[in-house]
Formats: structure tokens, C-alpha cells, sequence
């Protein structure tokens, strides 16, 4: 996977040029420390998910050198990002942070605006600085892992869950600052967390939440991380998927253990898919559904037991209908079309009711039917489910990264309305274009409540230029055919940022502009993540590196 | 309560002269027609609840005539309050929006700088644009009620309920904005608006949310009630408890009917408090209790029956012990100490179990002792909590204001965290101070979870300049004497605003300082609210106007 690079290396930041880059180096390697600095001039490896790089977009769906940082700084305090704040401010010298950069599917650890320096936060600054057991809740720097969170909480034998993604290597910080999802009642994870410490783009230091106001004898206010908004404008939302500020610390919301029950829904039918997203709607309103349940297609039966494409089809093109249909009948839920994954908390009489009621109200689908995980073979994914719902995190959805080789993968997540005729809407766009550009379609709707996350996992080989070229272009089709209905993204790869915030446009762009006039009141060199988000501070603006 | 006024009228607007004012005044009328401007220059009446005057704030702390307004202006279309809003920056003249204005015991409808234009929202804006019974939400002009929209629901016939604070007469919008609370689970009304229109301090128009992406065919967006942060930074956070922008329009969350059980629990002694408290703290964080509950104190069984003080106790001072002992000997729930009251929801069956969990927890307090509704005379105060837990807006809670005459009120509320030893140190210091201003202790906590609104009702005779400076004073003691053990009030009376915002002072003001940076962005001309929530604009700041 280690490619000889074909441009000049290191990739100079905008404006530059090599001597005074070394410069600049040189001068940040006084403040940090030699070792803390790391030009980026070695050949690109894409590595995996544990270890991926923090050079560029280990998925890349660009050329793999396209999107690339200049260098990589490590920091071990709050007062070393200040630092490096000041002394991109002085160089203006972009820099992008990321906290443990397992973005992926969204752009990894590469920056929006390639020669940035990209300021890797986790790898030094990754301690629990508290868990406050009675609270429930903690309070952590950048590099703290879902999985070393869990470890810690086990360590000490405390009654709590954490809520993780599908996956549990990610940070916990960076995760909820890109406002990412998991699956107990705690999922919307920017929504848990409680209290931001942040370096803003002037190098000064911001406590939000109740944190702005000083605890007895200099210690952290009391209420920190029991309050979220406190007094006055709540500021901690513009800090999440934004290029406003670095945050350095956030207070996290734990859930008390309870009881459990995964179980999973099979729908024989594919057009069966506006009626269960009917049924659905009422159960999540009604906060039966008592966590963030996830509706698949059956195809990603096949996917998620790790089993290459080639295992089931040889043909070319996307696999077709009727091939998934055989292999689903050799497997654990049959020749199927839609499984719904929900998890259900409580005592076991409470659960027993809830699982009465939502099989009741499922059962109006013609063949519809329940499977707990005793039904079910140790390998199925429905026991992943079980930990991921539970708290527990795990490695079990990179498994279907083994679809095609050397995978790599894109999210397509645009917020659908949790009733059946819009969802139809987009899900029929979603397939047109699949077809066309001749991609296999994973479809995961992640189900909040009034609407839902419809993510399409885009799945290619990052060896082929041309699945590259298809993948990307499949994605601008359908950002830009939902958004002609009034669908929107709520998150997106850096390189589709542009496009994703210009479908925000109402008002002749009066979000942009509001943005923009906050990004240039904090950022007035620029200086910081330019283009995250499709935000450009005036420095760059209009001046073509929009895409 | 109709007094002629010693100060000149109109009160002018700052920088400005009478020739200048009416020429500007003469202009707004041009543009929105005579009959919708009027100069606040007859005399100042406080009316009551249901008829409270937008001229000054009726529960006046301070003098009468203090806190006033020049003109009160009443705009009847968006495109109205952008014009209002140009006209302000041309002449540099503050103005002040409200939407009912009912903050009775923060202001009410006065202005934080006196002589600036109240732009009354509500009167003429007062539309329910919207109600999506399939997603269960409503968008909302500034100007409907509780009851308004609570008596909509009911001609439509729809099973969907609204959180209402415990009176029903204030704005949806307005008190979701100043971040208020009700007692359903939908009790945080922040959090549970969907998507705002703003009026930008330029007078540009901003739709937040989804509602930045136009809808099909220039419709509003299909999922703008039905996902919150979007894409990109998420901003509604700054537009509550702020001067940055006039909110137009506001989604919000409508809660599907349910059953419901509503119920007191009593402990004999004051010293139960800090128990009282422990046990609280799991059963919220569980979320066992289903609502955000109530812990008062007996003296409020007294104020509720909307009998006066005078009939208790003829003394002078704050009614004694022994005293508020003997006559709730008489009433309803008994010598008693303090009142929880709390509200379940679902079914029967699992009503009937969560009682059973709530009563076995509180056990542990010798002689705690559950009532229900039906145990209780009709005209007991649970009666009315049936209602508000149920979304059925009331006027009940008004009771307590005949408990003085000429009653006025002003509320403190610190935020304390759900922790015996954390709440008896604020509850000690109110008491202490209660005592040496010679003021009745009300208490309400609302417990929302990890933490609790601990709500003081100072209630005070307001024709008594002695009374109102001891409530002043107390505030401001409170206040001072929370803070240093670190503790911050969530919200508070515009005249005490400066003092609470300088509460959250960590790292040298670094929030006030950010504050102050987004408001010289937004709004150079420093026209919008200076002084709300302590922001002041460039223009103002540091030139006396802080107190
Ligand atoms: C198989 C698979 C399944 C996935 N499932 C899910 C899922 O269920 N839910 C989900 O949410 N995601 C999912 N993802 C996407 C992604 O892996 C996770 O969201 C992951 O947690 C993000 O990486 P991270 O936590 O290391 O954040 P980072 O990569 O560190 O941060 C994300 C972005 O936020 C910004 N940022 C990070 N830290 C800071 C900071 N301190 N200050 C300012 N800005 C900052 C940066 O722009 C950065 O690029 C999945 C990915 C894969 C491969
Ligand atoms: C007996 C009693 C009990 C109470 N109980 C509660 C309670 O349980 N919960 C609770 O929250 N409150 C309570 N209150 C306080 C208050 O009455 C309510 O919060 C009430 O809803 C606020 O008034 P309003 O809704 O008319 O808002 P407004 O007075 O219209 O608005 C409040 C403030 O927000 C700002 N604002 C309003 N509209 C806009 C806008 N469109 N754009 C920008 N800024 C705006 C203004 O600064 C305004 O002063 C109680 C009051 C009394 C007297």
C-alpha cells in the first residue's frame, strides 16, 4: 500500500514557499520539541483502521496525495495548542486538528486545504481527567478512545455505560464535535456532552457551559458537567462541525446500567420499506423504541459476515437481486429484504411489555418476524449489536470493508423525515443512482426519533481510479437530486463540504454569510481548518478553492 | 396602582434629543403605519398577569419609572421587523424585542437600557404557522401563548400534548428562548425547539436548522421540525438568552399523548433535605422519574391556597416555624417539612410499577408519605399540577402572589448539581440570607436531572421601597455568596444581569470577551438589546451602562 509520491513533498501550505515553511518548522520544533513535529515527507501508507495514517485520507476517493498535511504536531497541553495557535497566526500557516483522526468515510485526518499542518491532539493529550461516578458523566481530553474509556469505566467497576458508534476506536471528543451517532439512549452524542474547554483561533482559552464560571478555591465549577447551557448565549453548538475554535476538553454524559434485550425484525419484502418507516414512526415519537435502532437491507446480511463480494457473485456490475436472495436463504434470517436492529432497556417486565408492543405493531407487515440473539448463530451480527447497544465497544463493522479489495469507503447521510413517503423519495433516488453508476447499495437508517440518518455506506476499491470516479460522482448526483427535494446532509467526506453547505443556501446563503461573519470576527488570519465544513474565512474566499 | 410620572416623557433613547427621537418616531410610523407606534408617554399602570403593560416592567424592582421605554412598536409581518430593524441602525436608537412579555420576575417587558424601542412581537405576530400532526411539532410566530396553542391542538382534535411552564399565558417562543422550563418530559423547552427564523441585527433574515435548504418548489424544508443541528456549525444555542439576532419563527416539539399519573410524596422535617436529594439524584439520572419534578417546601402550601399572609401570621418579619407548623397542621398534607411533586407516564402497568419503585426509594426517609390526587381535596395546588404534567396550560400558580399586597416577584435560580451535599450548601446560604433580609423562603427545585433549577420566589410588597431594596439586596447577596462557592444562576432579572454574567468569569472574562466579539460581528451599531444577558455592544461597554 506504500505509494512512491509523485509531487513535491513535503505538500508547502498556500502562500509559502520551502525556506520559509522550514523556517517555521524549525521554529515550532523550539516550542514543542523535535520530537513533537513531524514533517510530512515519507511515502503514503493507507495502513487500517487501528492503525491508519494521520498523512492523508487513508480512503482516499481523490488521488491518495491530493489531500495531504504539510506536517503533523503533537501537543501535550492546552498551553502547547495555544502555542501552535499563535504561531500559525504569526506564520499564517493553516492548521487542521483532529483528535484521533478515525474519521474515515468523512476524510479521515486529512485536511480540507492541503499543507496545512495537521494537529494531531490524541496522540499525547488522551488522559480521563475525570469520571464522576455519582454525575455519571466524565470529562476527557481528545485521545480518549471509546475502547480506553470503556476499559477505564470497567477498571473501576462503576455502573455505567458509554455510548459508542458502530465502531469504537473513533474519539470520544472528536466523534461528538462532528456530531456523530450511537445506538443506546444516549446516541446523539453531541447532545450528551456536557461543558467544552476550547482554544479559540485567537490562541485564547474558552470554558463554555457552567465551566465559565470558576469553581470554589480555583477548582472546576461543580455544575460543569451537570448543566449544559448556563448563562447567556449557549455558544457550545457553533464549536461542533465547525472551524470556530479547537476544543481540548469536553464533559460527556454516562448512562446508568440497565437491563437489556437486542432483537431483530426480518420484512420479506423490499417494497415493504415505506410501511415499516410508517410503523416505525409513532414507536420513536412515543419513546417505545427505546434506543436508536437501525434499519439494513438484507445484502448487508451478506456483507457483514466478512465475506468478500466474490463469495457470492463473480459477474460484474453490482450484485444482483436475485443472487442476494439465494445466499440470504443459506443464511441465519433467510431469503429477506428489510432487518430492522433495535435494542430495548429496562427490568425484564418492562422489556417483555416493550417487546410485545413493538411486535404487535410490526406484525401488521405480512410476514414480518422477531429474532433474538439466542435465535441467531454466535458469529451473527445481531450479538455485535448486542454490545455495541449495551456500551460495549467493537471492531465488528470494519467487516464489511471486506466487500471489494482494497476497500475503501464513502458516507452518503442525508436526514430523511421518519414517515414513509419521504423516505421512499429518497430511498428511490438513492437506488436510481446506485444503479446507474453500477455500485452495490448498503443503505443504514440510524432512526432518532422524527427523522432519520439515512447513511449509505459507498463501498469501492481505492486501487481503481474509475470506482473512484463513480463513487464520487454518484455521491454529487445524489447531494444534489435529494437537495431538489429538501433533503439535506448532515455530515459529508471534506471534499463534497462545499457542495453539501451550498444546498444550504436559503435566503440567498444567509447561513453561509452568518457563518462567515462569525468565522472572520475569530479567525481574521484564516488561519484555522479553512474550508471545514465549507466554511472559507475571507482569506481564502472566492478565490477558487471552493469545489 | 396608576402614578403619575416625575421623570420627563418620553424617556429618550440614548445619545439622542427630543427633536431627533420624534423625527425618528415620526418615520417608524411612515413605514408601519400610525396606529402601530405609540410613544410610552401616559401613565405607567401595572395591570396584572393577563393584562400586563409593555411600557415598563410591571413587577418593578427598582423604581416605577425606571426601566422603561421610549416607544413600544408592534410589527405584523417579518418583513416588518427587518424594517424596524434598518430603522434602528439609521438612527442608532436600542430596541428591545419581546414576545409576550410576560417574564414576569426577570423584567417583564422593560428594556435593559431605558428610552429603547420595544419591538412587542407578539400582539399582531401571533399565527400558528403550522401543525404536523404526523411528525407531532408546530412552528410558531412569537405571539401564541400556551393557552392559544394548547386550545388549537383541542379543536383539531389532536392526541398531542404541549409543555407548559407552571402559568400558561406566557409566549411558546419567547419563553423557550429565555431557556424556561415545564414539566412534562418535555419540560426543556430549548431543547425541544426545531428550527428558528431570525432577524439578523443588519436585517438580514436567517432560517437555522433544515430550514436553511429550501424546500421543493421553494417550500419550507420538509425536515426543518424534524432535525436540529443540520450541517455545518450549529447556531440556534446563541440565539437564546442573547442580543444577537430577533427569533420570528420557531419549530417545536409536540409530545404524543400518554398516560399519565401525577402525585406528592412529604417528609416530616426540614433536615431531610440533603436525603431528600440523594435518592432524587438516581432515580432522575435513571430517568425514572418521568417528568421534571417539583421539591417545595410546606410554607408553599400555605401560599398556594391564594389565602394571604396576613391570614397565617400578623407579625412582622418572616412567618415563623412553629407558625407555618400549626396551620399546615390544618391542611391538607399535614405537618409536614417538604413536598415532591412528581408525574409518571404510560400505562397503567407501568405507572403502577414506577410508583412502586418511587415510594420504596423514598421509604428510606422515615415518615415520607405518598399522596395521590384523589386523596386531596379538588381545590388542593396537586390538582393543578395534574393539569400542567398533562400539557394543559393553567393560571393557578398565580396563587401565590396574593401572599403580600401589591405582590411583586423576582426570581433567583442557581443551577445546583442533584447532590445532597452540593444542594444544602446553596439552600444554607438562602436560608441565612432569607432570615437577616426578613423575607419568606420559597423554595421550588426543579429537578431536570444531573442537576436541579433551585427556583427562589422572593415575593415582595412592590409599593414598599424598603421591601424592594431587601429583596434587591438579597439577590445581590445570594448571588455573590453562591458564586464563590461555585455556583451560577441559569437565569436572572435584567437588572442583575451584569452581576450574574460576571459571575462567569473564568480565565480573565475569556466568555464575556467572546460574547462581545460575536455581538461587535453582528451588530456594529450596538442597537439590538445592549445590556441583555450582560452583552454589551462596543458602543456601550465600559461607558457606566453595567451595574
Ligand atoms: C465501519 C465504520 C462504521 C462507522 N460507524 C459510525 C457510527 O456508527 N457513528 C458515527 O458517528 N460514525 C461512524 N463512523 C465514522 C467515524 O469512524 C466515526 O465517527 C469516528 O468516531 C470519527 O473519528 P474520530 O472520533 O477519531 O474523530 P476525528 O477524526 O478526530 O474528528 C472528526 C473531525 O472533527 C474535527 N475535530 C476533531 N477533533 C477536534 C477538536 N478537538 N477540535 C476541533 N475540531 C475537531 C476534525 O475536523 C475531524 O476531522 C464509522 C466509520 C466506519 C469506518
Ligand atoms: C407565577 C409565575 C410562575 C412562573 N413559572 C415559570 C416556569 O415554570 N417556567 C418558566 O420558564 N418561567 C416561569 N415564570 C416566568 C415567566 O412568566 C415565563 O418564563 C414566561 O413564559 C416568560 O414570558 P414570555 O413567554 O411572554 O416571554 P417574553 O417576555 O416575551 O420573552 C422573554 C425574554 O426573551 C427575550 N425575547 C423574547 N422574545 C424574543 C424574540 N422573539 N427574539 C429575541 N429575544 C426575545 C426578551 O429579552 C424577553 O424579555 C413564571 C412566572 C410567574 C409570575
Amino acid at each position: 500500500e506504500s505509494v512512491a509520491r509523485q509531487q513535491n513533498v513535503p505538500r508547502l501550505p498556500p502562500d509559502t514557499n520551502r525556506v520559509e515553511f522550514d523556517q517555521a518548522i524549525d521554529e515550532l520544533k523550539q516550542i514543542l520539541g523535535e520530537e513533537h513535529v513531524a514533517v510530512n515527507d515519507k511515502p503514503l501508507v493507507d495502513g487500517w483502521y487501528m492503525e491508519h495514517p494521520n498523512t492523508h485520507d487513508a480512503f482516499h476517493i481523490a488521488l491518495q496525495e491530493d489531500l495531504v498535511s504539510s506536517a503533523v504536531v503533537y501537543p501535550g497541553t492546552v498551553g502547547e495548542v495555544q502555542d501552535i495557535v499563535r504561531w500559525a497566526n504569526k506564520h499564517k500557516i493553516p492548521i487542521y486538528p483532529i483528535s484521533m483522526g478515525r474519521n474515515i468515510g468523512y476524510g479521515g485526518t486529512a485536511p480540507r486545504v492541503s499543507g496545512s499542518v495537521v494537529i494531531d491532539l490524541g496522540k499525547r493529550m488522551n488522559r480521563i481527567l475525570n469520571i464522576d461516578a455519582e454525575n455519571a458523566s466524565c470529562l476527557l481530553e481528545p485521545g480518549v478512545s471509546y475502547f480506553a474509556l470503556y476499559e477505564e469505566v470497567q477498571r473501576r467497576k462503576l455502573p455505567l455505560w458509554i455510548d459508542t458508534p458502530d465502531v469504537g476506536g473513533g474519539s470520544v471528543l472528536g466523534n461528538a464535535i462532528d456530531r456523530g451517532v450511537g445506538y443506546t439512549p444516549y446516541g446523539d452524542h453531541f447532545a450528551n456532552h456536557c461543558g467544552l474547554e476550547i482554544v479559540l483561533p485567537n490562541g485564547e482559552l474558552l470554558r463554555t457551559g457552567m465551566g465559565a464560571l470558576p469553581g470554589k478555591d480555583g477548582g472546576d465549577n461543580p455544575t460543569w458537567q451537570s448543566f449544559q447551557p448556563a448563562y447567556g448565549p449557549y455558544s457550545d453548538g457553533i464549536f461542533s462541525q465547525s472551524n470556530f475554535g479547537i476544543v481540548v476538553r469536553m464533559g460527556m454524559w454516562l448512562m446508568p446500567e440497565t437491563g437489556h434485550q437486542s432483537y431483530l425484525i426480518t420484512f420479506p419484502r423490499d417494497e415493504d420499506f415505506p410501511d415499516i418507516v410508517e410503523i416505525i414512526r409513532p414507536l420513536a415519537q412515543q419513546r417505545i423504541l427505546g434506543n436508536i435502532p437501525q434499519l439494513r437491507h438484507v445484502i448487508q446480511e451478506l456483507a457483514t459476515t466478512a465475506r468478500p463480494k466474490s463469495d457470492f457473485y463473480d459477474g460484474i456490475g453490482p450484485i444482483p437481486r436475485d443472487i442476494i436472495r439465494e445466499h440470504a436463504s443459506s443464511l441465519p434470517v433467510g431469503d429477506v429484504s428489510w432487518v430492522f436492529y433495535g435494542t430495548q432497556y429496562g427490568d425484564a417486565a418492562s422489556i417483555a411489555t416493550q417487546l410485545d408492543s413493538i411486535r404487535a405493531a410490526f406484525s401488521k407487515i405480512a410476514g414480518a418476524k422477531m429474532l433474538l440473539p439466542g435465535d441467531l448463530p454466535p458469529s451473527h451480527y445481531l450479538q455485535s449489536r448486542v454490545s455495541v447497544c449495551s456500551g460495549v465497544p467493537v471492531l465488528k463493522e470494519l467487516d464489511w470493508l471486506n466487500w471489494v479489495p482494497n476497500a475503501a469507503h464513502l458516507f452518503f447521510s442525508p436526514i430523511v423525515p421518519t414517515r414513509g413517503k419521504d423516505a421512499q423519495v429518497v430511498h428511490e433516488i438513492v437506488v436510481r443512482l446506485h444503479a446507474k453508476y453500477g455500485i452495490d447499495l448498503f443503505p443504514t437508517l440510524c432512526v432518532a426519533g422524527r427523522e432519520m440518518h439515512y447513511i449509505v455506506n459507498i463501498v469501492y476499491d481505492r486501487s481503481s481510479l474509475d470506482e473512484k470516479r463513480r463513487a464520487a460522482v454518484l455521491m454529487r448526483e445524489m447531494i444534489a437530486e435529494t437537495a431538489a427535494e429538501g433533503y439535506g446532509e448532515y455530515r459529508t467526506h471534506i471534499l463534497f463540504a462545499d457542495m453539501v453547505a451550498g444546498t444550504y443556501n436559503w435566503g440567498n446563503n444567509a447561513l453561509m454569510r452568518f457563518n462567515e461573519t462569525i468565522k472572520d470576527a475569530l479567525d481574521p488570519n484564516g488561519i484555522l481548518a479553512p474550508g471545514r465544513n465549507g466554511i472559507w474565512p475571507k482569506r481564502f474566499r472566492g478565490k477558487g478553492w471552493e469545489i
